[in-house]
């Protein structure tokens, strides 16, 4: 891991950029250290995602947690694949053409990531935890819930869960979600235009957790509301604490 | 409105038990005052309800909200009703079979519950109001979700509910639903022994409102976790402050 950039806010933050095996991400610190970690999950493109990515990260470390993310493959300034845009095409052109997104397309999508991207998280986790500021235990937070899922099943060091269903997930995480036991806050937008709410409820039907809450709120997929930010502090202070 | 009973708990929250138009009920008032009001719902039965509808109207008052009940129609020491003992007596009958619960029980057990008793609580908000120590605004907190509905529907002085999903529901009450539109949080206990999950999620739904939130946790009926106590005062302070 290789530090890239530093700034330190206003609100006794330190953010630093870095690279680890060519993959870029931000860690975000809080003034009193060692603190539990948070990993911070996103649907891809961290040049873009930035300023919500860092919003979060702060309102998480005014509660006294550090944050941190790294970009999903195939997204930002990373290589592109092949197979992973010809599936976001076939997604495009069914959702626009208003037609059931059918398991293919979503397995062709998804799993792939799931597959890149978890060893991936694992690995930062590997470099995060040696840090003298990171201290555990570690949460993970926001989506793409079927990286959240798969992570949650293999990772032992998640200790806790906060899941955005704002994406389509395949049948085979839904069974994976099964074996997941951490505790966990599922976040669902009721009217979210990209996302299945049947799908998202089965989905937090299967997990085997024992504590498990989902919080529905009214709106699209950008619309979760400011609140939800101080509730998932609260849920993570309850786990991580 | 007479009052009959007296006392002040070590946390300064003063009960004083209180009879109105034959209805027996309680106001729980915090040591600030005027303080906004929560009308706490229930099942039915004060005399065994007590102890948990006192333990939040205290949790209430700590967050600085005053708080009261009313007995229900044919409930606790109120005189019964033939056939509302009738429909309940064919509830439990089907509940215990394993059938399904049909409509037209359902609508005789609740419908007339809801007629009778909601004119009451409004009685009863006529009269806390006017108590110096009372303010505004109000809030309805608990179920019978049925009575919740209705007297978020009927009722202007009722900014916010935070309704608790654990009875079965007359769909003529999930249609009055449509004209709910204060702020909404709907607590629903997933395996809830005695009600109907895919009924409490489209009552969700119907709802009017703009800011509607679901909190759904795991277990049966009384197993709501205790840290929703807190996230319905932070409902309420959001709506009632």
């Amino acid at each position: 891991m290789r530090f890239t950039s530093e700034q330190r806010f206003d609100d006794g933050v330190l953010e630093r950029g870095f690279t680890l095996g060519g993959i870029p991400g931000f860690l975000w610190t809080p003034a009193a250290a060692p603190a539990p970690l948070i990993l911070i999950g996103h649907p891809g493109g961290l040049p873009g995602m930035y300023p919500r990515l860092a919003a979060r990260a702060r309102h998480s470390a005014a509660a006294g947690f550090a944050a941190a993310t790294i970009e999903l493959p195939w997204s930002g300034d990373r290589p592109r694949s092949a197979a992973a845009e010809d599936a976001r095409a076939d997604l495009r052109r069914a959702l626009e053409a208003g037609e059931p997104v059918d398991d293919g397309i979503v397995d062709r999508l998804v799993l792939p990531l799931v597959d890149q991207a978890v060893p991936e998280w694992r690995a930062a986790l590997d470099a995060l935890l040696e840090l003298p500021d990171i201290g555990g235990p570690v949460g993970y937070s926001g989506g793409v819930i079927s990286i959240g899922v798969r992570l949650a099943v293999v990772e032992p060091r998640i200790s806790a869960a906060l899941l955005f269903a704002g994406s389509f997930v395949p049948r085979a995480i839904v069974e994976e979600a099964r074996q997941v036991t951490v505790p966990l806050q599922v976040l669902l937008q009721w009217d979210d235009e990209g996302n299945d709410r049947q799908q998202a409820l089965d989905l937090f039907d299967a997990f085997g957790s024992k504590e498990k809450t989902l919080h529905a709120n009214m709106g699209g997929h950008t619309g979760v509301p400011e609140f939800e930010g101080d509730a998932g502090n609260r849920f993570f202070a309850r786990h991580l604490k």
